[in-house]
């Protein structure tokens, strides 16, 4: 039976290892925490995060570090690799068996892949991968689905796309892949250069209704959510391949006019030039409202690996 | 009525939105604060602060930090842009528009003279202003005021000279629009190269009994309060002109024994070599002594905007 | 007489400064510390730490910031010198007397052999050397002890080598001084270039028995704990003589084959290639149990210095 007492002690690594049942767990404990934002709360008072962040972040390490605030819990950790034991040339594994003496539970992001895997196993406390290279971000995936969920009622009978660097984008990855788990319509929109990522397409094969395209303007108007990432310029050989892509996922106001008026626009953000600022101030725009949601999220996955409800 | 619910959900941009009455409620509540130092205080459990530092600085993030922990709050934040969103090219508004879901109250240091206000206009949460380029430095102008009111007993009646360099020093800028306020008579002693800000000038004109010079030799015997500032060798064209000023400004135990034995000698710190290192022992000095008024000062600012009191 | 209250206000800059007796009331308040992790305490409750890092580090920061937040206080601070206002020029003196009235206690790790001596007499507060130079390291060495006895239940009687870089290594000196108050035999294991500092050698003469050499095979039999350290490659003149010396002394699960199965092996970390990770399994490997004997030796220094036990 999935309860939550069930996740003590569970390391939050990918969001292939949670079922439906899972997730409707973790949403629902969110939502528990909503209220306990502005009343403050003691729930984990005494208790350690340690946030160790191997690459840059500022809207991740603080949602964490809020996060664990917001349940009375302290915080411990590194905000750059130079400030840390790894400049001296100590591997990953070492690192995170000091730590765990420091801390109760571990947020992680590092550019390897298989680094929160790694972690995990090398920890004797819980391992929250906090994004792994373009692997997994699983936390975020946590959050947008509770974003959805709070702002649509529900997440099962919407159409859904992902849009831009669907290659490389971690969170689209994450998020693809917690889709399986509901009766959704999802599009992966990208340049033919930037299409969803192999092992991707693989898990999700046979689990969710998805279809893959470059051509945005065509489905808009089908859409319920359009969760847009930015299109990594570097990552185009011939520049003219990238001016060609970019204007079509340009989303601005006029663009949206295309749209239900129910449509919403997510992003992991930063945004750079993917979402035009005029989009901001009309009711499409889910974005910012997004960022909230991380902290209920991670209130939850963290009070759930700590065993504290 | 100016009372403390008055400040609630405010932002502190600029000493030039003060008026005496708002000056006097923030240094009488800076007072109330210094009995909660040592006791301890839980007045804001549970409230987070987010920390900006877009530039390098011990002192002023260091005393937001303390403040908000001697009042029993958390604090988030990063110490330098590398380490966030910004490097990946982030406007500073959607930065705000992510930190404020992470936080109930926002400080912040910025290179661009506009900042707090791009950022308290983007900012659904008080901003409150730890630096802004060369423009203004409010909090530090409230624990300068705190520091000379409680060594002095008054800052009405007194004769109070800003020394150095008066064009680019954000501290003595918002320290002069702040006098604006008391009956004092005040000197702005700088090379000609460094004479005070127009914009400062403008903002005090028929207000404050002020008179610009460059001699402090023969104003030292006036002096009740000399607030010093460091004099900027890489601002000079010619350095025989830096030469022929640097002497005149180096305050040492000789060149005090012109002063009245209550002159009391003020620095926004970090010194270099403006003030010498044997002064520190003389009842004139008053630098150290002046950094603990940042604590009382930034506690009463942020219980203030917090509309905790 | 010794008592908790005895070290209330003192600075802990070497372990020079030690006796016997004030020894043994470090490592019983450290015993004492251990039921409070787990329960937590607000022993230090409203109190703030400052960390004044002005050399990277994981290891030494993270663990004096969990020990102060395992007893319910706060910490501010830096991680890296960059941030601070050294970078602007000042002096560590002024530095330190900034932050003094930030903070309550403060924990430093500087490049400069004195220091800690400069900070503590320029501070009206208490200051714990964590790590200055190549000169010492004094609340590694108070974990050290308090792992041993931990782990062996005495020290007196035990046969303890100390291996590797004896001349630069900050953590050997330290150990090696506070091995003077007990009854033990020591190895000083290294290669003739790296052999035990001599400020160390004239303070342990006479009070220390103590052995030094470059061999560790002949001496393995005898040792209840290797203490190993890493011997710097970029030290050697000539990269042959470095060759020759660095197989001496890494430690793998074979060479221990030659030890009393009792033997226990330590390391202050990070260490690099000198244990082999086949040791990691093995009774002998202690380093990393080592790590949390950093927390409760941290927290009684910290309690014990604010007078709060």
């Amino acid at each position: 039976m999935v309860d939550a007492a069930s996740f003590k002690g569970r390391d939050i690594i990918s969001m292939r290892e949670f079922n439906r049942e899972e997730i409707d767990l973790i949403l629902s404990t969110a939502t528990d925490m909503i209220s306990l934002v502005d009343k403050g709360s003691d729930l984990l008072r005494g208790k350690i995060l340690a946030t160790l962040f191997f690459e840059p972040s500022t809207r991740t390490r603080l949602s964490f570090e809020s996060s664990m605030h917001r349940l009375g819990g302290s915080v411990v950790g590194f905000a750059q690799p130079q400030t840390s034991s790894v400049a001296k040339g100590e591997t990953l594994a070492d690192t995170i068996k000091t730590v765990e003496s420091y801390s109760d539970v571990i947020a992680m992001r590092h550019p390897s892949e298989d680094s929160s895997i790694v972690a995990a196993e090398a920890a004797s406390i819980p391992v929250i991968n906090g994004g792994s290279g373009s692997w997994e971000h699983p936390t975020q995936a946590c959050l947008d689905l509770h974003t959805i969920l709070t702002a649509k009622g529900t997440i099962d009978g919407l159409t859904i796309a992902l849009v831009g660097d669907l290659l490389y984008g971690r969170t689209v990855h994450s998020l693809a892949v917690a889709l399986r788990n509901y009766d959704v319509k999802a599009y992966f929109v990208s340049p033919d250069q930037l299409k969803m990522r192999d092992g991707v397409i693989a898990d999700v094969k046979g689990k969710l209704d998805y279809e893959e395209t470059s051509d945005l303007n065509s489905i808009l108007p089908e859409l319920d959510i359009l969760y847009a990432t930015r299109v990594q310029k570097e990552r185009f050989k011939d520049h003219a391949d990238y001016e060609k892509v970019k204007d079509a996922y340009l989303i601005n106001k006029a663009f949206l006019e295309g749209a239900k008026p129910e449509l919403r626009v997510m992003h992991p953000l930063p945004r750079i030039t993917e979402i035009a600022t005029d989009v901001d101030g009309t009711p499409h725009a889910l974005y910012f409202g997004q960022v909230k949601h991380g902290i209920y999220t991670r209130m939850a996955l963290i009070a759930l690996v700590l065993g504290a409800l």
